[in-house]
């Protein structure tokens, strides 16, 4: 990972992570669900834009790469995995 | 929520987070970007199971007790909230 | 289902054929799939919210009439087993 | 896209329009709205399956040729962008 993403991921992570802090407040003193489960999506949310910039820097310097190196079959083999991991 | 849900929703939370710390310490120690992506997508999977056992307990509980009471439009309301957030 | 839901929805469903029949022609005539794919995800877009109408539907009128009827385990075990298809 | 991936996916896309005229006859008998529900879910899955397996056959000759050619940016950008619609 270039240092500019990684710096980025783990400041997202931070704020997900206290985010999640929030979550276990919440259920600990018994919040109602709905206002729960809210949260919690807010959470994946969170996440999924996490994912949505490390696949970007993973596009833009490893498959690249990968591409001009001849390990195309190597480098879209894990896309289309991770594609199918992310859908299931 | 109760206490059977709480218990368990706390234990799966705790497992959450333990899998975030190890998220965090994939990305400071520079792992290859598909095996941190394939531990994001395991942890959201994980919310989701949470998140699935907090609905289960409030389908019977909350929603059957707000038809009961006659608060069918709250309860109702609110359950097509959470679908819409879900599928955002 | 209620007439005006079942109405709405199989306009909804008309289209959702008609998109269908664009996603086929773009396919025939080799469009770009770039292309061909923004429109199979606005196809899954629209059948989404053809289900939220029909869930709405069912919500309003057979659940709530279940829980009435005492035949909660039914509606909400068929509401929960949606939640999990609908998730895999 | 290629002739195996053309003709694999307009077969793909048969059996979806076909499953579609099924649940527009379920509509139309007043079928219970959970089993339309489980239908229409099958049919967004079968549409993920044409997607991926249009995306695979993409990966394999637009995205490595673009990266080749030295149109990284516009490859790689549309593969980010067609995440993003996935997601959203």
């Amino acid at each position: 990972m270039q240092d500019a993403t990684r710096k980025e991921a783990l400041k997202r992570l931070s704020y997900i992570e206290g985010h999640l802090a929030g979550v276990r407040r919440m259920i600990e003193e018994d919040t109602y669900c709905v206002d729960v489960l809210k949260q919690t999506y807010a959470v994946r949310r969170a996440i999924e834009k996490m994912e949505a910039l490390m696949l970007d820097g993973h596009l833009h310097t490893c498959v690249v790469e990968g591409v001009r190196d001849g390990r195309d079959e190597q480098v879209i083999g894990e896309l289309l995995e991770l594609y199918e991991l992310a859908n299931k």
